[in-house]
């Protein structure tokens, strides 16, 4: 990465495009989170709803809304002029350290993989989520999704990923746990029995054992482990919940 | 079933057993939930700590205390003395139309599979969880976690145990859904998706389509199937949820 992070930032996709990724590209100009932004899909007529004093910031790089929620993820591939095609191969060229999207998962997760390509020693792709906990501490959750199916293997590059965003996010040395609905050896899936094995073999990985989906909240939680399909579920079982708790509370107050 | 159902309850087992075993039995009786029980494990002595008024409806059934936590789910296979052991045996010849235990769920798993038998047209036991809704509405979950790993065919014993305690909980022609991690037919994996057209291709369940884990408490939602695992992490997941949320509202409202 170089001295000044350049960061991609795609204006199409994403509920409220372009005029919420722009807001959310001027918010982090003014409080200095970026250095040197490419708005990927801007032209330069949008220079008038940006604060003049940020203009030397901002690159303004060509590229067409092609890809919504329907498109299928390889489908990208072919879509060369797509933002996400556009900001995938600036990253395989060098030209951005880092590439923001807020479309098309899929279709990022395939662009991300197949154009910008996998970095060496990991063999798998990963969403890696933060969560909230107890105390205020943050945690992460690999994979939310990625990946619906997995080989044990896999989890190693699960595990890295995930221990280097635990690391941005503040956490000294991560410990990692991989999520199983019980904390003996015995219980689980072969893939979480064989996948605990990798981890525990693995010398660079922290690796403390199982945790059950009581206890991602807990405080000494830092890096979780599991399949896409079960990230995923946990997920939005995690937000089905809450959303549940809240809209009941709101209910028993208001009544 | 017979006219009136006989129920056996396993005294041992559970948190607080006997005490709590005791209890509840005696707030079933006393309400009219139960016509005759069999205290499974219990003494004549107990009868003491029972009103007079039910002790017509009681029988005691000689078992002892073998089993805990740490027995191994096969190995009550051979405790034959034991609660659960005595209890699935009765099921067996007819002597009870229902067993209840609080105790070991795998052991009472191997019993019930093994010792009882399965129904016909039921190739897999199954864990089902009754779980709260929006509108005051409940729904089950199976499989809470009796299998860990399933076959597609098995989703239809899954939903057959649900769609039947749907119904006891008093809803009439539950509709069945399959938990994944989105709702088109591409979506998850091929464990969900082969699952999928073995529910659409049994005439007697009425099988809407695929759930997420965010809509599980939607009113529209009878009964959820899925593999045990994912099952088991989607209960602790919610259990997890919920008493963080409640625990960070403690702290707000107590600071």
């Amino acid at each position: 990465m170089s001295e000044k992070a350049r960061i991609g930032l795609d204006l199409f996709g994403g509920d409220n495009a372009p005029h919420s990724n722009l807001e959310g590209a001027i918010f982090a100009l003014k409080n200095k989170y970026i250095d040197e932004l490419f708005l990927i899909g801007g032209e330069e007529s949008l220079k008038k709803d940006i604060p003049e004093e940020l203009h030397s910031k901002i690159k303004f790089v060509k590229a067409e809304n092609l890809v919504d929620n329907h498109t299928k993820p390889t489908e990208v591939l072919k879509l060369k002029k797509s933002s996400i095609y556009v900001g995938t191969e600036m990253m395989k060229n060098g030209k951005l350290d880092a590439f923001v999207s807020a479309g098309n998962t899929g279709a990022l997760l395939a662009a991300g993989t197949f154009v910008t390509g996998r970095i060496k020693g990991i063999d798998r792709p990963a969403l890696v989520i933060p969560l909230p906990g107890k105390g205020g501490k943050p945690r992460v959750l690999v994979d939310g999704g990625a990946n619906a199916e997995l080989k044990p293997a896999h989890f190693v590059s699960l595990a890295k990923v995930g221990v280097a965003f635990a690391k941005f996010l503040g956490i000294k040395n991560p410990k990692v746990h991989i999520l199983n609905i019980g904390t003996e050896e015995s219980k689980g899936t072969r893939l979480v029995k064989e996948a605990a094995e990798y981890l525990t073999n693995e010398p660079k990985i922290d690796y403390v054992g199982f945790v059950e989906g009581r206890d991602i909240f807990e405080k000494e939680i830092d890096v979780i482990v599991t399949d896409g399909f079960t990230g995923n579920n946990t997920l939005k079982t995690i937000e089905g919940t809450a959303y549940y708790i809240m809209s009941e509370l709101k209910e028993k107050i208001t009544e």
